[in-house]
């Protein structure tokens, strides 16, 4: 088994997630804007590309959120792609793992948020989300 | 090569962001919350938590920033998976692929920034930026 | 007539928001807070309050964020006079006049959105703020 | 004084922050836009103008963002009159008095951040913050 896993080294070395950390590296690399990609200055285009997502939504009921048409979910696409590029931008500036960062969360969640106690109710889970932050 | 693939069906198919996915996706199904997840208000608690990453980058230098102490590191990874937590749920949500929406944002952008135009300067940078806005 | 007001010089020179700028400016010099506030961090700022605000609604529909309970409303009041405080420091750094930039901005609006073309329909709506966007 | 009062209600009365509020009021009902101005709405619409806040700071140093060239002071001073609009219709809604929620909010940040503890230096400023949030 080792030796199928050399030999198909590369496919399987290669994650999707790990393909576009390296073509979003590139990318900052080739424009020389590492210099300006301070964690301070990302965490700033990270929540400035959250609100461009946001504001899709501003006008609509939940129910027409559920249901764009197609021209808006393009555009839609084109955020959630922008907020993925810069939150795998400040997680490379900081070093951190993100697939790793989010089991490691999910863990912490599921402790916080035992499924048995939180489930369903939409006062519970508000409660328990602000509980969670005091 | 295609016998090959069949036989490590699992461990190819499986990326480490297709796990992190159905992590995701579990534990909304087993707390039933997905009732709350409207595409508004996951961008909603999307930004929340992009927020709580500016808010340890606020009152910081760009220097100070890149050089946080571990205990602030370890808060940061924990926002940095909350924020990558929503994206997935706004991506499955509105059956989005991110790794594909990533991969052809890269495209777009690289027309729209070529690299030997934009190099370097942060004044070409930021009014690249503007421009393009406009 | 002049002679009346220079008589009652005190209480009509400042005005409630007068008063509260005074306040605030007053709050931060006395903690020697103003090497803090560029209005680089003061808009980081602004935007983790305006999230904070954002937090209160996430999980709410429409009719309920309508309908707050007296402490969520007790709570939400806070929130409002902290991004009100933050968009004061903001100003003042910029020696900007909010009052003023208020009436100029609702002059401009009214040429973008003319009350008879955009009257009532949320789809007009949306539109015009789209358009206005490009 | 009464009698002087009386004879100046007018100008004593609306303050230029009523005035403006009167006029962010009108410019709603004029548009019949007040179906869409749900407090979960309106928290977003702010949010989304804090965002264009922060995206004119996003790659400017500290010292930059002190020192605007005068075209992009004209773009801010657009930013931070929309942000207090829709605090304004955002207060109305709620029926929230701004003044008094800032000055109410003062007092207890007084109480908060007593002056002697917490001036000058930004490591108390910010540890105080974080405290404060727990």
């Amino acid at each position: 088994m080792n030796a199928l896993f050399a030999m198909l080294e590369v496919e399987v070395a290669d994650s999707d997630f790990d393909r576009i950390r390296k073509q979003v590296r590139q990318f900052v690399v080739e424009r020389d804007w590492d210099q300006f990609h301070s964690p301070k200055n990302l965490s700033m285009a990270l929540i400035v590309e959250a609100a461009e997502m946001v504001e899709h939504f501003q006008w609509l009921t939940e129910a027409q959120s559920c249901n764009l048409p197609p021209e808006k979910l393009a555009e839609v696409e084109q955020e959630l792609a922008d907020i993925q590029v810069y939150l795998i931008s400040l997680a490379e500036k900081l070093k951190l793992d993100i697939v790793a960062a989010v089991e490691k969360k999910l863990v912490l969640n599921a402790e916080k948020y035992p499924a048995e106690q939180v489930r369903g109710s939409a006062r519970k889970y508000t409660e328990y989300k602000d509980k969670a932050r005091k």
